[in-house]
């Protein structure tokens, strides 16, 4: 047994574990909120919803595209009223599975129910970290937050992590654009804030990518993310968005934010039919547009302290909002996301446990994609280095747990068991030894030390280990994609089209 | 609309929320780690460990109840070898179902599959909080913890939380039932640290219960926990514990803790296998002692950071044998207990994360016990009290998930949102009005204030907020348990034993 220890204590016990954190398919078997009558009820109350009390459509376009299929919509009040027979067949056309390209084919990912994608933290104002603390975010942060969620595995969509406010509004999406693609290989996000600039993103990215019309027609290369304005609101920027997305075969992910007691009721039931209803008729836009065209369904669906009227998340009706979406989500048979998150102002014991509690409300519910799975402090309003990193250790464990790694630990080691008597340990055994160096997922920034030697240490707080491991990352070579020719490309045309003004977003 | 509002800050938005969190339901759909097969193989692994390669059993005594049950000893090497026969007429025998009675009527709780009972964190040579730091353990930090554990009816078990270790061991027994029969009125503990120790206890306990001896035979009063010396060995204060409460038909809990790597192969299906086997022979004696005498599987594996060695808690590996655990507790069709915990030295997100991602494996695993679920640090060196705190949100969380809960948040809430028009909000409608104080779970520990207020309230930490509580509840006028007389009785009764030398501890 010494020469085992001795040979283990040689090799520094340095983790050989190779898991695939990519193409994670959701191993958690699925709860529900209701009963299936229930969530029909739910259903069938949202159909009453827009066809009886309709949904205010602010922008024209998108009133004639629903008129055209047979809505009915008064001009005075911006209402339109859907009809359960167009959003049937909206339903139905809307693809059940959607294959994503992202910059590698191995980074590509398919939308569909029973897998499992994860976004860190998307749209905070502010970013903060232990060494700069709390501000506006800007460019560099948000090409820090997009070069730490490339790092990752388990992250598997870029999502617009950090509003990079101290670029011009006219050419944000240039910048944001060019983060994505040139520091990542995984699947971009494009803002939703009028057709000039999501026009703009779609020519650039073609480009980058080398994509004919036809290529890029075919199969989805980015996202965006549409929020209704609840209550039943759909506004210029986010129609405009749905319509422009599934004329051009892109990817929209559909997500009412409606949080209970303040822009929807105040049960879990009645927040998510009003959610579903919302969604449905954005749904519905997408495939009016163009038939077939890659749509998720989604909600984000958390309460509010009825105290302060602030969100809050990770709560048991946070959880139960996300169950019940699932099970309408696989009503209709369409890809869907939810979201984690946390309402702690740092990242503490709190942050930690929300996050963690709302994720697992999103893995029991069957979600296919997490959003604000990692980062994500404030409920949204900041985006935190160290959370980043602690929330991605909790991720890679989930994806441990994922299948397609379940036959791991399966060896009965009955032979090993016979051969350590009693009093004996298993430290040195062939069977322990043939595997000390794979068989245990090796932590990311969780500290096994003792209490003496953390005491020693001066007693690091998870946050500080937190903090090295994004400035290791960060402070290692920059990594680039793209050839550079596709770069020296998109440099040239963004250049060209600031010079030109850029492009004003809408509202 | 400023109506509501108005009024609902009148109210202070006082939650009014009344949930039961006794008596709690597992909702959680069962997740598995190996095929059924696999189990199988593993149950049959075990039984082929124990009637080829055996147990060693140090008792003289319970080498005799096997024996005389048929199983071949070998007093050389002191090994039982335990047939399948005599294995698989205990597990018959062995209760499905235990009903456990506790000081007041309305704490008793079932053991039995399905059933779901939290005890916070147990066995901690330590105390730590953020006031006094961390200490060996005292009798103040019994007594407190004991009440800390009794205010939160999510807590349904009192564990060992801490050793008093001022306490002297020959008088320690008296100490720590004492204060969890006067301080509690949930279902408390004995040792098994020798039949003297354990046999006062049940006298004292039947005394202070006002039992008959019939009564206290009919049902359990207390429970042990019975921790098997892996690899494959029962010794003497153990097995005297399994022999002792069987006869005297109280509770056992039995828990090899097996660490993979070190304890145990470094396979979760080897280390669960092994733990199975030492289980069934524990369960087996229980069964040869006294047909029929409450019993609870249990295992508490988790693996070794394989560069220390060092134990690591709520880790994939950990997670996992929990399910495969679940599996084969339920292939006995016995109600059973999984651990959560966590290796970090102090409360923070660490801890936080590995706490909770251990639950869920428990919780997914369908476990009747979750142990070590709140304030369990550096795996189980320390038990904070601020942990305990932060945990106990985590867990009331939980208990609002529950079955029996799960028909809250029902209401669709159709008439609200007809009413509430687009660019309207919810806040002041009579659908919110009617359920503002009772619809949410009102947190513990978690702090809802935005970053602003947090700000100016100096930046509390989870932590900071966590201390108050604790020291809040403890400060409150101590509530005490028993009639006088019994009190009185048993003091004096303690009193005599303790000037007669007490009971030395057996070893």
């Amino acid at each position: 047994m010494r020469k085992g220890r001795a040979a283990r204590r040689q090799a520094e016990a340095t983790s050989k574990r190779q898991i695939d954190y990519h193409n994670l398919k959701n191993p958690f078997p699925v709860m529900r909120a209701f009963s299936d009558d229930h969530i029909a009820a739910m259903h069938e109350g949202a159909l009453h919803i827009l066809e009886t009390h309709g949904i205010k459509v602010l922008l024209p376009e998108a009133a004639q595209i629903f008129a055209k299929a047979g809505a009915r919509y008064d001009a005075d009040t911006q209402m339109a009223y859907l009809g359960r027979d167009i959003i049937a067949a909206a339903v139905a056309s809307a693809p059940k599975e959607i294959a994503v390209a992202a910059g590698a084919r191995h980074k590509d990912i398919t939308l569909k129910l029973g897998n499992l994608v994860f976004q860190p933290g998307a749209g905070a104002p502010h970013a903060t970290d232990l060494v700069k603390g709390r501000r506006p975010g800007t460019r560099e942060d948000y090409d820090d937050l997009t070069r730490l969620t490339n790092h990752f595995d388990v992250l598997h969509m870029i999502p617009p992590l950090v509003e990079p406010q101290d670029v011009p509004l006219n050419v944000r999406h240039y910048f944001t654009l060019k983060s994505q693609l040139t520091l990542s290989d995984k699947v971009p996000f494009v803002f939703s804030r009028g057709t000039p600039q999501v026009q703009e993103s779609f020519e650039l990215l073609q480009e980058f990518r080398g994509l004919t019309d036809a290529q890029f027609a075919a199969q989805p290369h980015c996202y965006t993310i549409i929020n209704t304005n609840s209550p039943r609101t759909l506004d210029i920027p986010m129609a405009q968005g749905l319509i422009d997305f599934a004329r051009a075969g892109q990817v929209s992910i559909v997500t009412p934010f409606t949080l209970m007691g303040a822009m929807a009721p105040i049960t879990v039931a009645g927040a998510i039919t009003l959610s579903h209803a919302e969604a449905l008729a954005a749904i519905t836009l997408t495939q009016l547009t163009n038939p077939g065209a890659p749509v998720c369904y989604g909600t984000f669906t958390s309460n509010v302290d009825m105290k302060s009227g602030a969100p809050v998340f990770g709560t048991p009706e946070h959880y139960r909002a996300s169950l019940a979406a699932g099970q309408l989500a696989r009503f209709l048979g369409l890809p869907w996301r939810s979201a984690s998150g946390s309402a702690a102002n740092a990242n503490n014991v709190q942050a930690a446990n929300e996050t963690q509690m709302g994720l697992w409300g999103c893995l029991m519910a069957g979600s296919t994609v997490v959003i604000h799975a990692a980062g994500w402090l404030e409920g949204g309003l900041s985006v935190s280095y160290e959370k980043l990193i602690t929330d991605i250790e909790v991720l890679q464990m989930v994806a441990e747990l994922c299948a397609g790694h379940e036959e791991a630990g399966s060896d009965l080691a009955l032979d090993a068991i016979a051969e350590v008597q009693p009093s004996g340990h298993f430290f040195g055994a062939d069977h322990t030894m043939a595997r000390f160096q794979t068989e245990f997922y090796a932590p990311l920034v969780h500290d096994y030390a003792n209490y003496g030697t953390w005491e020693e240490r001066g007693r690091p707080d998870t946050n500080a280990r937190a903090t090295q491991i994004w400035q290791d990352i960060l402070t290692a070579p920059q990594k680039t994609y793209g050839s550079d020719t596709a770069r020296g490309a998109l440099y040239d045309e963004i250049a060209k089209r600031t010079a030109a003004g850029g492009a004003a977003p809408v509202s």
